[in-house]
């Protein structure tokens, strides 16, 4: 392999692209005024904020490893004759796109939230359909503190590269990180009801109120997005990909809820629906059936997705295989929370949930590990090897496991290895179980479809994290009529 | 000197602070209702933010070393027998301190803005003077975008003691920190208008606005409180006391504009006012004549200044002479942006330069060297002897000038000297000046006062600190009727 040296950058291409995020951002000063003006600079800032991912990575590179937070990539061979130096890749960067990302957030804020413009857009309000020019003035409130959450997330990410931070103290982080969001909540007197499923009415009622339970759930969920993120790793552009897949389906769903001037039809009887699935028009605004309030919350949701896919698609480019540059714990910490703020803010996290099916089935298939019933070594990542340039499934211990496993993990593992996500080792005269795969989805993709080269398995990883949301579509609109009533509002 | 232990912490008398902490967190819960209840929480939480400052310091302090954020104290002998390693001291501790901060201010919202809590005070409101139990909830805006900066000076100053960036390079750094700041104050259509003194009435009239120009004078005010506190540093405790005496002295003003109970007046005819100062008074609200915005605002200020009092103190403890922490960049800047935000939001900036009156003249002194006239080494701390334990001014150039001055930096020099700020250094024969004392406060002390040990030197910087905070109130009460019409509000 040879020596790492900054991807090129198509510098026409980009310069290219700065008149167009500029005409996007000032779009909300020119006539004719646009039915939802901020979103224009949303995107605008969103381009802003890619080139500068784009060109800043690999220009603040040096200055990372400068102050030793870099790391040698574990699944590459170097040519001897290459000093070590030479082979370090800069870690944490990360922390350049949660910065980028959050300026750019910041900056965002007089074009959605600025009292004159927003004056100035009421007087010329458009005539038709719903239009969100005045922007609930409450909401700034909503906003600044998920900024805040943000904020210290990527503070505290950035800290957990910088001191190490074992992973079982980690664990709890991100709920630090919760606090600007549940304080706010809490004082503006946020919503703690929940729709109740339809075949558990009958005890609950319609709605429950959670009280305090709703605040727990909030802080756990800020948890589980930001973790479960950060467990899928260790291949290059695995993070970086299941965050930009999971913002894009995000932003799939807010586009939904959006007035569109057209009107879109799906036939859903086919598949049971007692109604056709229809989105946009500019009154119906789509899946919000005429609702201002729900429209807003997915514009809130849009603004915080729109310029995360373009720190990301900024940042792949230079952590795709083989990586020039490594997201740290930073990025898995600032994205995670950043869907976690969308799915509270604008109160979807149960089909928030929906786009974490990989990540869900990753965490329960790594419970053993986790929770101390299989041995889990520092790293899970898949074996590497050399000659082949190939991945193979790593082992949960080095050669064997240090004493017999206990019976319940016996079960465990029989049971997981029936179901073909792991692979035993067993003693050929006692059979007792000596070893086995790490628990993770990437070992189960090396189980089932065998040995691949790195760049091939993150593909099947990306493939899988599509797939998940494509299915998550599905149940979200094709079969929640079966748990909650029609009019989901 | 003896290789540097911890401190050690009078546990006894610490955990007694923890019921009295929380009696005043839960204040505003309890009958009978005060008139401020949210001061009280403040108070509970600042003595808190005190607990842990004075606790995880010295815990931290490993952890910081071996994550290589550690220096040597330039300033202190050690035997020869003690090896390197033990004579570390952790650096950039001012992270666990502005950590602390922010987490405090952060859990205060909900009792400062939470509705069920004011709903439930407003019905039992105390019926005698102004009562600030309905906190304004555009307030929680402001609140907000101060910690978003606080927490973006926090990260800055971090960033700039792990990469360690060139002083020229971060003396614009706290403007990226002020971003928030003044997004958030467009965007809430703050006030731009200032009150014109009265000798330039017949040109601009009372008020005049200055729009964008306020904008800028916002982020250069952060810029100027940050830097200001950075440059006067270098010697144990410098940064802390700082920090600590303005804080106090905002503290003390804040204090003048509160409903008290008592009502006090000094008579200032004495000093040629027309007026006496009356402070006090549950109606009237001293300095306030009455008028609930400035008790507001000057809660406001409160709010921001006691806890950071309490982590200066808890952080002093460890700092002080012979110091077994240093604060590293980020409690400059946190500091440093504390100020701006509170003499911003509250409207104050021009009383709150006064109490920077050491840092100006250290700042102005310093000039010569920031823009390049004199020489300007890395450090500028006073030069040490070992063998007397005392320390004396350092020059600007090692041995001599390495090109004779220019006629400019000659002027310059020469007035500095005249002045008895500065000690040149000439050729006996041509009578060139090939050498100066570094032109710092800290210099001019020991010029003026002869050598002392560092202790004494923190001691005159803490003292003259303490005088121009008198001063500034001599000023700002005694003499402002000068320049501004009595009835300042």
């Amino acid at each position: 392999m040879p020596v790492l040296r900054p991807r090129p950058l198509p510098r026409v291409l980009l310069l290219g692209l700065v008149p167009v995020a500029a005409w996007f951002v000032v779009r909300p000063l020119l006539e004719p005024l646009p039915s939802i003006p901020a979103l224009y600079s949303s995107i605008g800032f969103s381009i802003f904020a890619f080139l500068a991912t784009i060109y800043l990575v690999p220009a603040l590179g040096p200055t990372f490893i400068k102050a030793r937070l870099s790391g040698r990539d574990l699944l590459k061979v170097y040519g001897s004759e290459i000093p070590k130096e030479e082979t370090l890749v800069p870690e944490s960067l990360g922390l350049v796109c949660a910065s980028i990302y959050i300026l750019s957030l910041i900056l965002f804020i007089p074009f959605a939230f600025s009292t004159p413009i927003l004056q100035q857009a009421n007087a010329k309000k458009p005539h038709e359909g719903i239009s969100v020019v005045e922007f609930p003035h409450h909401q700034l409130s909503v906003y600044l503190s998920s900024l805040l959450s943000l904020l210290v997330a990527t503070m505290l990410g950035f800290l957990d590269d910088v001191f190490d931070i074992r992973w079982r103290h980690k664990l709890p982080i991100p709920i630090i990180a919760s606090i600007p969001l549940l304080m706010v909540y809490y004082a503006e007197h946020g919503n703690t009801n929940v729709v109740v499923p339809l075949p558990l009415r009958f005890i609950f009622g319609t709605l429950i109120n959670l009280g305090p339970l709703y605040y727990v759930y909030m802080s756990l969920l800020s948890t589980f997005s930001t973790n479960s993120i950060n467990i899928l790793a260790g291949i290059n552009g695995s993070e970086t990909s299941q965050a930009l897949i999971i913002a894009l389906s995000v932003i799939l769903n807010d586009l939904l809820y959006l007035p569109w001037p057209v009107k879109i039809r799906v036939p859903l009887h086919l598949l049971g629906n007692t109604t056709e699935l229809g989105f946009g028009g500019v009154w119906k605004a789509g899946m919000a059936y005429g609702s201002r309030e729900l429209v807003e919350r997915h514009l809130f949701s849009l603004y915080f997705m729109l310029p995360l896919v373009a720190v990301c698609i900024g940042f792949l480019y230079h952590n795709w295989y083989p990586a020039r540059a490594f997201p740290g714990d930073t990025l898995c910490y600032v994205t995670g929370m950043a869907f976690a703020v969308v799915g509270i803010q604008a109160h979807f996290s149960k089909t928030l949930l929906l786009f974490f099916m990989p990540q869900i089935f990753n965490f329960l298939l790594s419970c053993p590990q986790l929770f101390g019933l299989v041995p889990c070594p520092r790293h899970r990542v898949p074996r590497f090897e050399a000659e082949t340039n190939l991945l193979h499934p790593s082992k949960a211990a080095e050669r064997q496991f240090e004493k017999a496993p206990s019976k319940i993990t016996v079960i465990v593992l029989r049971i997981l290895s029936t179901l073909g996500l792991a692979e035993l080792t067993t003693d050929p005269t006692s059979g007792v179980i000596t070893n086995t795969t790490n628990l993770t989805i990437l070992n189960v993709f090396l189980l089932r479809l065998g040995p691949m080269n790195e760049k091939k398995l993150v593909q099947v990883l990306i493939v899988s994290q599509v797939a998940g949301s494509i299915f998550a579509f599905f149940i979200r609109y094709g079969l929640a009529w079966l748990v909650y009533d029609g009019d989901r509002r």
